[in-house]
């Protein structure tokens, strides 16, 4: 007996599934109610004890929301009974040897493998951007940025040098327009707290492409850019930046805006574990098959923002979202259990409900359907999604604990 | 009649004082109770539109109290009626001229001056204090350093250097030793907040002298020592820096310790307008006669920080204190209303009704009388004299506004 048990263990395959994001977090989940403790060992690896909600962080980056309500311990989040959770950060996966080793010198060995390990910021070959902005969008990230621009107001008063309160975001994408909803929301507070005049900070967001928001519907794009202006954020469009410098940003052509807050959301690239490993990429990202597996390797899953999946009506890229790398992840603990017991595989088709961008306060913008959405209903719309992706992650009880009140 | 007013006002002496501290608002306060608004202009000139109890900061820079909590408006304390208020910074006194010219370039005129104008740093000729440390026991002071440690935490986690978490307290005199007190006891907080493991924050106090708090009763010295040593504070004594540095400070002898966080808090010297107006002065205080008046005169009183008095018990000065500015601000009142309306001058002598250190949370340690006060008791203490110093500045409605709960 004891015997059997051993070697129905022995069998039992083993899913490793890197990354605590919203990918690695509802594969992990979904997977055990697909498949039971006696048919499968699921192992997951996040280099935190805690999951983050990636798409609220411009909230506490800004100092609008307390940062712990963006992240909760993944044991609040996986059944440890049936799934493993390992403290640690993946560096390279050995597709050969069915390996993936570890920061710490440890490896672990898989029979099937999630690689959910989430993007690094895109610099476009700009110097200076890792060494003189904030750029990362993690919880650490986010504490770093809220308290160094409580600083910078701190500092003002004693020394008022304007680089102090100049506030620089580079890239009007939709990471880089949420958070100067927030930040230009809550100066007028931190002007109060500080004793500084408010016609002394300064707000800027640098955009290279010829409009901000790209993609997005023009007549939201002039209703976000006008409340934003109206709030003081001044826009330069059309702008490239040639370099961050410690003392702020050169633009193309030379002018230079002197600042000790340089914020870069130009967007982002896959994580360079994927280029490390081999597998065949663009910018550390992998063309999935339509199952969301490696193209020639049959055990291996690729989702979230190192997966590239192709919106096939306008053959571009979808952009990397949380809502697809839920969809994904649901999808590949679907695959894995008909690997396992037999079975289908799925294709996956993201199924997008809408996008909504919070310009702080109670103001945003989206697209639902094909309703646009401004103002109040939008906010309304951009809460209610953030409780969904709560619900998914950890249902009713996390939404309560975590959840934001949209009324 | 309207002639003999314009006439009245024209011979009304003008009295004007100098510093918005202790000193200066009590005697602003004070006058107005032995002169009334026809015999007298009273004019207060102060750089910030608050009084600050300065010897509240050490909470404030440390983040255990809103920075709020210890300033209030001027136009609260004194009575708009009866002195006027000038926000201004004065730069130099002409006392030949019987005038005083502020930074904006603007001079006044007065009759009788009271200079209460505050001290500055000693730095003791070591190099890079005012580059390099915290040194600002102001209200903006405060601040910055209050934000600075929150931000050297968060940064920790996103490049964790020991530099960071590395807190050098120079001097273990009254306000080292009040401000490392209100650190080590929020430091765990810290730690919880930015997950900051709490054996990688150091706490130095490094002391030149041979014992920490010089002049205090050793059994209450040594109470304080173990029980900041409790905390993980290290005490340095006998051990004096060479050079502040951008990284950190140098011991003589040549040791270095790395810190992101050097406090200065060495003592003060008198205020540079002192020696810049050609009064008499030693390290920018004035040796003031018995009566306060600076010698040679006659319508000069120097108080509080700027003003030098002897403890003939022990041949030495007494220290720079709230308590002593306050009592000088009393006396000074009585001695200006003896000039105008004819009386005799008093004497100034210090009543030093105790000495209590607080060493954050519930303790302290301090002298009443001749009763020694440890822990809970001295803590107190401490609050009643906190409340105390309300109490003299603003009455019974500034305690309940501003006051300390001492239960």
């Amino acid at each position: 007996m004891k015997k059997m048990e051993v070697m129905t263990l022995a069998m039992k395959p083993n899913i490793l599934i890197l990354g605590g994001g919203y990918g690695g977090i509802v594969t992990a989940t979904k997977l055990t109610k697909e498949l039971g403790v006696n048919e499968v060992n699921i192992t997951l690896v996040s280099k935190h004890e805690y999951h983050y909600q990636t798409t609220w962080l411009h909230e506490p980056a800004a100092g609008t929301l307390d940062v712990d309500r963006a992240r909760m311990p993944i044991n609040s989040l996986i059944d440890e009974n049936k799934v493993k959770f390992i403290q640690g950060e993946a560096e390279q996966v050995h597709p050969e040897e069915k390996k993936v080793s570890l920061a710490n010198g440890e490896q672990l060995e898989y029979d099937y493998l999630v690689v959910s390990v989430g993007a690094i910021p895109e610099t476009f070959g700009v110097g200076g951007v890792f060494e003189h902005s904030f750029n990362k969008w993690t919880v650490n990230g986010a504490r770093e940025l809220k308290e160094h621009t409580e600083y910078m107001f701190a500092k003002y008063n004693n020394d008022p040098r304007d680089e102090y309160v100049t506030f620089i975001v580079a890239g009007a994408g939709f990471t880089g327009i949420e958070y100067i909803g927030e930040l230009s929301e809550r100066v007028p507070e931190l002007c109060k707290k500080y004793d500084v005049p408010l016609n002394k900070v300064k707000m800027y967001v640098i955009e290279a492409a010829p409009s901000a928001l790209p993609g997005f519907d023009p007549e939201l794009v002039e209703y976000a850019m006008n409340l934003l202006e109206n709030r003081g954020v001044e826009f330069k469009i059309n702008t490239p930046i040639s370099e961050v410098t410690a003392e702020g940003v050169v633009l193309k052509g030379g002018e230079e805006i002197k600042s000790e807050t340089v914020i870069w959301a130009t967007g982002v690239r896959g994580n360079p574990i994927i280029e490390k490993s081999g597998f065949e990429n663009m910018r550390a990202r992998v063309k999935v098959d339509k199952d969301l597996r490696a193209p020639g390797h049959e055990d291996v899953f690729i989702i979230g923002d190192c997966a590239l999946i192709i919106n096939e009506e306008i053959n571009r890229p979808y952009p990397p979202t949380a809502q697809i790398a839920i969809q994904q992840g649901e999808t590949v603990a679907k695959n894995l259990a008909a690997l396992i017991k037999g079975g289908q595989l799925q294709e996956f088709k993201p199924d997008i409900k809408g996008t909504v961008a919070s310009l702080g306060g109670k103001e945003a913008i989206g697209v639902v359907g094909d309703k646009k959405l401004f103002g109040s209903s939008a906010s309304f719309m951009k809460k209610m999604i953030d409780n969904r992706s709560l619900w998914i992650l950890g249902g009713t009880g996390l939404v309560l604990k975590k959840g934001k009140n949209p009324f």
